[in-house]
């Protein structure tokens, strides 16, 4: 029972009724669990080793409900968290999606909201088993909670593992996100479980705050520095963040170093990597590691100025 | 490094490694992960089968920072999942906890928030693995995800096995949580395994939303009806229940019927139950699972009336 669009909500039974209608119409989801949707708890189904995320995105700092469609801010909601899983290479089986909600929220776009999620879940094998659905007088909050496991002979990466040596890449071109990417890009979830298969990182991870402040995560965990190579930076700016530069104050690599929601994947790997097929997977090289700490760029004069581990962070 | 009373915010990364220092310094938990706190995703360790279950709650509807202190508005964070592991007999294993707060929260009080959750989750034997922490410019929002394993030789109770003939009981007085113990209430997670293990209810949930609509949703899951007898009934109103009865236009009948947030158990035990048994373990009786549909007030002369399935519902 889908309540008409223009409706009042129909309070939290209903809401949730019509949620299990969206869900489990017509999927095979979760037929094998023997605990259904609705209960006091969600059933996962038995794996052997179980990984979790949560992420939790808000109305006015990931999204803008006041121009950003429901569909398009629930698979973000969702997305952030199977970027996660592309992060450790491993897939996505279950989530939960717990919202708090604004009282007067019509019934069109909270559906509009769970069906951006459940489609996309859909998408990457991930089912929506269970949640919390709240009101209040705020803004718009959405907190997904996604699990997953091990792909089959491929052990979760982690970010903790590169050494000097190692060089860097990343999925794809930075920067600009805010342009429209932070919402509609595509988790590396398959081609995350394709290079820890057959590249073996020594770390990964996603880029979700920003390159610089990210790869000095990766790096603290791993106990060592890197050296940023400016001819390699510059040709992994997007043109977004092109776009950007043209209409603020900062450069293209500014951009490409401190911007956040790049979603990419950030990894090392070790120098015996064969760059061809790095290429051929679309990874783009951007520096190594090396001993010490911090990150320094390297000009193409040999010049190196050291890079402020900045980006997005909450509380700054 | 825990930034000292009175500090500015000193930013995610800095507060993320001080709960890392606070959740992890002298415990033993999740020394058995090979994952540990700050990777991208929380290993939970496998388990033959694994429930979970989440809960968000909110400044100014389920807590109100201007008078609760953040130790409580923590504990009960987690204690309303683990009320939910409560519910399905399960054992909790492991959390994820998810934030939302004001910008311009003191580290003090960020701290005192995950101590509440970290204390209340180490007397129960759930580590907290993983989380997110968000700030903005709005009220408070603290979504906590909780892991859950059944106990040895007891399955997860669910609440659809009610049947005509089936006794109810709750574990405890209810009604009036309002005046303080929604806050303080001790998650019935022991006692529910006790309960499961000895005793086979048919059917059983936490009372979070008052006890006519939960034992609305018990009942609609079941497909059969119930009778509460008015002078057991009676002898289940909490003190709180009649001290707020005494400053409204309401019944302590009445609280006890709708009050949300009693965080008792609501069972269905076989007919054939020991009652001394039941006693003995604080439960009380409030009546019977009858054909039909809907619940029924039995009067000590004899006299029925419908009980409105009304509680808190958000979106109402």
């Amino acid at each position: 029972m889908i309540p008409p669009p223009g409706a009042h909500m129909p309070g939290e039974r209903a809401l949730v009724q019509a949620l299990r209608d969206l869900l489990y119409s017509g999927t095979p989801a979760q037929t094998a669990s023997e605990i259904p949707f609705g209960d006091d708890m969600a059933q996962i189904c038995a794996q052997p080793m179980l990984l979790a995320t949560v992420d939790t995105v808000m109305d006015g700092v990931d999204f803008d409900t006041r121009i950003h469609p429901w569909q398009l801010i629930g698979r973000k909601a969702l997305a952030v968290n199977l970027s996660d899983c592309a992060a450790m290479a491993v897939r996505p089986v279950a989530a939960l999606c717990s919202v708090a909600l604004p009282r007067d929220l019509p019934p069109g776009s909270f559906l509009d909201l769970h069906r951006g999620i459940a489609d996309l879940g859909h998408e990457f094998g991930c089912a929506i088993v269970g949640g919390d659905t709240n009101s209040w007088t705020h803004p718009a909050v959405i907190s997904i909670t996604v699990f997953a496991t091990p792909w089959d002979d491929v052990s979760p990466v982690r970010r903790n593992g590169a050494r000097p040596g190692d060089l860097l890449w990343v999925s794809g071109p930075l920067g600009g996100s805010i342009l429209g990417r932070h919402l509609t890009f595509e988790p590396r979830v398959t081609l995350a479980a394709e290079l820890a298969r057959y590249l073996h990182p020594t770390a990964m991870m996603d880029i979700s705050d920003g390159l610089a402040i990210d790869l000095g995560r990766l790096l603290e965990a791993s106990g060592c520095g890197a050296e940023l190579v400016a001819t390699e930076l510059d040709c992994a700016l997007h043109a977004d963040a092109h776009t950007l530069a043209a209409q603020d104050h900062r450069t293209p690599r500014e951009h490409a170093l401190h911007d956040g929601e790049d979603f990419e994947l950030l990894l090392a790997l070790p120098p015996t990597a064969d760059s061809d097929s790095c290429r051929a997977l679309g990874l783009l090289p951007i520096g190594r590691c090396v001993t010490g700490k911090g990150i320094q760029l390297i000009e193409h004069d040999g010049r190196a100025t050291p890079v402020a581990e900045m980006g997005w962070e909450h509380f700054r």
